[in-house]
């Protein structure tokens, strides 16, 4: 019989939204013990680490670690800064829009790095995707390839063999693919939260690049997304 | 005339130590505009935050952003957790210590490379030393590198053309001669700390590798270690 000792762990980023659900729902079915981390990190629409928590329960996380850090204090981006976030835009993944946020990803993938370190994997899964996405630059597999290069030269666990892998299941899927792997996996995205700017009750604006992308892949999934939004 | 809106903005790793001080006079020598950066880690010698604020203001800093950072809500280090400091080692440099932290210069460079983009910038300095060090894997030419390569793939910045470049200008320095380059630039090493476990009158223990190394850096360069130890 298998105890939880004998998976291997791996450490989880894992935002709230579909992406990273989803992405934890893999590593599962995959056989990792999950470790999620999220990042209250002074995000505008911070309200979806209330989400994360519930999806990391629900899919099963062995532990979920949640980190303040303020990105705030560095700014650069309409959702950490007070810069309007785009809506409406036509032209989603073609350039890099103010949601960017500097670093970020860097930041996240850093401390996920550490953690994984200290609980002894190098695993480390992440749902980013190149393909339905807002053309941020640490999105991208170089990007990724570039990450796992160094951090197999930053840590006392490489040097001593433990190398370091950085899982991205959903890298070449359509955001509609995503969604359709995430339900069949038994994921319940009325649980998962999108939207860059929601409204003070919790709707979704249903215009920001996160909204439009998660409401393209649920047309393209053929699914109901279930979660609320204002204007649509 | 010179206006200090002609020199080039460079991000400073700034600790409060010899290697960080020296290195923020050697960006300003070098004709950079200095914009330190320093980090409560939940560090043992969380004291060495109050020694760069000296250190960033007598040799000029154009700002200091110290940001809260909570590395002991990973721990795994001697330096962040419920682990002894190890004292009068024989072996510094030959393995890795208890005092190494999993992510620290991966996670300080990856906040630098932020604020750097947020600046307009793509200079960054370390004070990271490869000769007189405690054998941190993240303190390796190769890493920094790696490091460096990464970053010109994950931010907007290096997308649009403004490359990062990660300054080690002391990588190659024994400590003798990292504080002799520290004198001749006027640093005052009286306002720096370096002790791991320092006592609660914030005397230097002695022992500790940091301390080891400090002391033996200033026998080489012939100079009087500014700073009171407890037990010499």
């Amino acid at each position: 019989m298998n105890s939880i000792s004998s998976f291997r762990k791996a450490v989880v980023l894992l935002s709230g939204g579909i992406d990273s659900a989803t992405t934890l729902a893999v590593a599962k079915k995959e056989g990792f013990a999950p470790y999620a981390i999220t990042f209250h990190y002074g995000q505008r629409h911070s309200r979806e680490v209330k989400y994360a928590k519930t999806v990391a329960k629900t899919i099963g996380a062995e532990e979920h670690l949640i980190l303040d850090i303020n990105l705030r204090a560095i700014g650069g981006s309409a959702l950490t800064d007070d810069i309007e976030v785009p809506r409406d835009r036509s032209s989603i993944g073609e350039d890099i829009p103010a949601t960017y946020v500097p670093a970020r990803n860097t930041i996240f993938l850093s401390y996920a790095m550490g953690w994984a370190e200290v609980l002894g994997t190098g695993d480390i899964f992440t749902g980013v995707s190149a393909v339905d996405y807002s053309g941020y630059p640490d999105c991208r597999p170089e990007y990724i390839d570039a990450f796992e290069k160094m951090a197999n030269l930053a840590t006392k666990a490489a040097i001593e063999g433990k190398k370091f892998r950085i899982h991205t299941p959903l890298i070449s899927l359509s955001k509609g693919e995503i969604i359709k792997k995430g339900l069949s996996l038994g994921v319940d995205f009325s649980l998962t939260h999108s939207c860059y700017d929601p409204r003070p009750d919790g709707k979704a604006c249903g215009r920001c690049d996160s909204c439009q992308l998660r409401l393209k892949g649920f047309r393209e999934a053929g699914a109901e997304d279930p979660v609320a939004y204002v204007d649509r």
